[in-house]
């Protein structure tokens, strides 16, 4: 296999990227002046090197705590609970959400092995416990199936904790993709945010 | 600007990939196992690092002469010419040709400062001269204005040479781009080929 195929086909893994769309990409790179395909490159081994989960909230960050976390001006009496990481980044660029976050990384699928021990539940458990500023967890779980199972998980998970929970609202298309979604969506489904009932 | 944010800006720097893309696919290879995003930044170092033109017809290449013009199964009777090393994997998709290829590393467009001297042709000539096998140049630039007016600049400046100059046929959708065009499309160009009038 030739560099060229080599580096076609790692794009072609990418999500979203077939062969036609790697091929324009590895060629659209040669073109490119020198440098260009360089800084690339060393951007993808920075973001591997240096990119953690924050011990706090599982953000993923090159700062531990992240950003998010470790900013005196955020709200610490909420706290929203995300699937993934990447789901902060729709939230945030609404601008419209000043609290903290809580990732769980990932949803209940007892089919593909991941139960209530592989999601960051116990964690947030833990920042809520006594002395804790937090006053409410708002879930943004996606709104799919298993993101209301997830959050109906979550809500009974923090029972004993007595901290109020609310559920951000389905103004987001069901069976979406809380990354994808537009920052008014996302805005409006946070005001919108119901409490959680049994 | 934080590292995934870096990368996440190289990513949209990619034709065809946007903010949203482009965040998709940095926390991609943040959830990949350790080694994915090593060996795409490899790809992409070795790739600008190794690969140069073909001395002989201008296709991107690691190997001086590339893999087709070392290939000797191939007919050195025919030279196709295609504007970009990327449209040679077009053709060679299609398994229909055996011949070999010259780039001319773009189209006439005077707005741009393309003129002639900034095309491949002086070294299509010179393969073309005494001594040549090549009895036949098909030239399969894009079916484009700019395309056409280049196909008719380049059988103008082979004539003294009197090589047979045919054209691929405009089976291609015209107004496309040949990079892009499906294989049975190119194939059926590509035996659809007429004798260039003047």
């Amino acid at each position: 296999m030739s560099v060229i195929d080599e580096l076609t086909s790692e794009f072609a893994k990418l999500p979203g990227i077939g062969h036609k769309t790697a091929t324009r990409l590895t060629y659209f790179l040669l073109k490119q002046p020198p440098g260009a395909a360089a800084r690339l490159a060393k951007a993808i081994t920075t973001v591997t090197e240096r990119v953690r989960p924050c011990t706090v909230c599982g953000n993923l960050s090159d700062d531990d705590p992240c950003a998010i976390c470790a900013d005196p001006r955020r709200d610490r009496a909420v706290v929203c609970v995300v699937e993934e990481a990447s789901d902060i980044g729709a939230i945030e660029r609404t601008g419209s959400y000043r609290g903290l976050y809580h990732v769980l990384g990932g949803f209940l699928s007892p089919l593909d092995g991941v139960g209530p021990d592989e999601l960051r539940v116990a964690q947030l458990i833990r920042r809520l416990e006594n002395g804790s500023a937090v006053e409410e967890v708002i879930v943004a779980t996606n709104p799919s199936m298993e993101g209301e199972v997830t959050a109906t998980y979550v809500r009974e998970a923090l029972q004993p904790t007595r901290v109020r929970v609310t559920r951000i609202a389905l103004g987001l298309p069901v069976g979406g993709d809380l990354e994808y979604a537009d920052g008014v969506t996302i805005e409006r489904a946070l005001a919108a945010r119901r409490e959680m009932g049994a």
